[in-house]
């Protein structure tokens, strides 16, 4: 058996808040403006109550509303695989699992938070939506989820992205949404997911009956992904594995990574592996610091790693990935020894996700590929010492929309000199 | 519940042959120069035995092999879903049905016969394969089942789906394939899968090592589909339901229709619906007669619904339905009556698929989509009489590597009179 599946009953009926097992509390998110700790009044222009008290809920389990679940079934428990094939190619006895959060309706992960937030909203009477998508994965899960509850949306997409990925535009247009090029004011900049943000944010402030959704990096975000891990550790009871050795994700703003890995926080054996680009090196060469969520400076500012709130990483394919800061909860564990972080460039990723195309037959994002090469890393290691390392990464989003970065790859257009 | 999946030990050990089934036993193609009918012989330099075997077989059931079943288990069985939020909008009693054929690595159902193909080949000693594709859905999965038996592949591209579609070429070459687009020498012409069957044979039949894979229309590339409809028939069991009404599925060769209709044409009660385009009617407007396989004339001659070997359809979106024939076993269902036909036009088929992806979420292949236009005219005509049918059709794709075309639609480029 090489494919584990659950019935759609068995997806987790609460959500996993990491906050009451961290070493460190969190520290506040300060006003950008008075730089004083901010309280729910400040965020209710932004987000509905619900997602405010979420933020900062110290509770250990939160309940998932019957309507979100109801969604979710629609493709949820994802199947836990095991990668076989990968193995036999890279000769190793490591056991290599991947969870397949590819299945959703948008290809991504990003659909759990996204049906969470949109129910949210609509509950409490928003009628509109703006956020910000670096590739795209983040809009068209949220255009697939406000289209399930009739919510207007207005999607700010980096024009790096835009311009490279028109496909993941078409399916927010297909599902409803709205998609305008950002940064708005300078057509001639490719823009990043700081100025993403910032254009969203300026669209909501302006409008009663307009909130703002944010894709990743907060900890209301980060807690309606922990469906990935709870459901993972189950399947990998169901298989016969204890626990995982390692734990690997990719890492842009912390979202997929805090999913899987946050449910494994309280084994202290499980070793958790963030992956990033190399020309966005947040966690492994940032600063840990207060700073803008955005380019602009309007949003709070969060303690976090960060690069700058004005770095503007190069266009690399991995679009998902190109963000300056990351998840505060996701830094508090690096920073505390938890959790570990290495950067990849583009080139290896990308040969890492052609071995596992040919191999598994799957072809994924290039997000996604991030863990997949530290995945083969971690399995020739295992190879040299021979230890039967187990070893579980998040198949955060497939790549059929990300194929013009494959045929760039193919053709020796992309390096890893590119970033 | 609202998603049925089945476990990988459930995937059907056999595949159903409806060759007993037929009220009229079906004809031998003839072969091109002599007009006799074709033997073994005849076919060896295109196919290896086992599948020449499987064409002409009268068992009511074939063995699946287990290595077929191995490489099949990596995504079926494919989950049976109930649209419940398109029958809400719709306000239809009927009780709606999909079979998602979309979760396969290539993302449609030609996945079934690729591995099965790919495998018999490298059995029987094969080193090259040489194929057609139209849309690229055949030509994307014979390259993900080539790399498993580590067979080379050059797919002949028609040149309309290969300018129009470049992403499918990619992933071809992503799995290992060659991509070159057809028809090869005439570098004016957008092509059609008749030419590109020329080109792909015509390239076999001069070199030992390889052979001709067929992604449709054949006996033996039918049966491997009807995975599809035993196990639609097993899962509908467990939603509850006796049998389905009405089965609707797409019709291009007949293979997606071939496999999930084939199944049930043993219960007398269920009506079996094809759905074409109206550009290209083969079995609503062509005539039943014995002609060639291709636009060249070298392929046996066969007895099916044809337009004429020479028919050359529009460039209409449905890459994978512009074919001028129709599976011979198909073809004899429909002219006994057994099996129903109706046509539809390019602009209601992405009305039909946008309406299904806001309300189920997942965006469709077009020539999935034409099979979504019938059930919701079933579904209107139950609304209408109050009738609780239920109707199944197939999810034969997914429509990611189409949003082109969505572009089109959803910017008003694409209407009805285009095809």
């Amino acid at each position: 058996m090489t494919r584990w599946t659950l019935p759609p009953e068995q997806i987790p009926s609460a959500w996993f808040n990491i906050v009451p097992h961290l070493t460190t509390p969190p520290q506040p998110p300060l006003h950008p403006g008075t730089r004083e700790p901010v309280g729910p009044d400040d965020l209710a222009p932004l987000f509905p109550m619900s997602l405010i008290e979420q933020e900062v809920s110290t509770e250990p389990w939160i309940d998932v509303p019957g309507e979100v679940l109801d969604i979710l079934k629609l493709w949820r428990p994802t199947p836990l695989v095991r990668a076989t094939r990968l193995e036999k190619a890279l000769g190793t006895p490591a056991r290599i699992y991947f969870k397949d959060e590819s299945v959703s309706p948008s290809g991504s992960h990003k659909t759990n938070t996204a049906v969470a937030q949109a129910f949210y909203n609509a509950r409490e009477g928003t009628g509109r939506l703006t956020t910000e998508t670096g590739a795209g994965q983040w809009g068209t899960a949220l255009a697939f989820a406000s289209a399930q509850f009739d919510l207007e949306l207005k999607v700010y997409m980096v024009r790096a992205s835009y311009e490279q990925k028109p496909y993941r535009r078409v399916a927010i247009e297909t599902w409803g949404g709205a998609v305008v090029p950002s940064p708005v004011d300078e057509p001639d900049q490719p823009g990043s997911l700081g100025s993403a943000i910032s254009d969203a944010v300026r669209d909501c402030v302006g409008r009663d009956d307009t909130h703002y959704a944010l894709g990743s990096l907060l900890n209301h975000v980060l807690l309606h992904q922990t469906v990935i891990g709870l459901e993972a550790k189950e399947q990998l009871a169901v298989a016969g594995e204890r626990l995982p050795d390692v734990v690997v994700a990719p890492c842009g703003g912390g979202s997929n990574l805090g999913g899987i890995a946050f449910p494994f926080v309280p084994d202290p054996d499980v070793r958790l592996l963030a992956v990033e680009p190399l020309s966005c090196p947040t966690l492994t060469q940032g600063r840990y610091d207060y700073d803008f969520g955005d380019t602009a400076g309007l949003t709070p500012l969060m303690p976090m790693y960060t690069l700058g709130h004005d770095f503007v990483p190069p266009s690399i394919h991995a679009g998902g990935l190109r963000y300056h800061g990351d998840s505060p909860l996701v830094s508090s564990l690096v920073k505390d020894g938890r959790m570990e972080a290495v950067a990849y460039p583009q080139g290896k990723v990308f040969e890492a996700a052609v071995q596992f195309a040919r191999a598994e037959g799957k072809i994924p994002a290039p997000e996604c590929s991030h863990a997949i090469a530290a995945t083969i890393d971690e399995a020739l290691a295992a190879k040299e010492t021979g230890e039967e390392k187990v070893i579980l990464f998040n198949y955060s989003g497939h790549g059929f929309l990300d194929l013009a970065a494959y045929d760039d790859y193919n053709n020796g257009r992309l390096t890893d000199e590119m970033g």
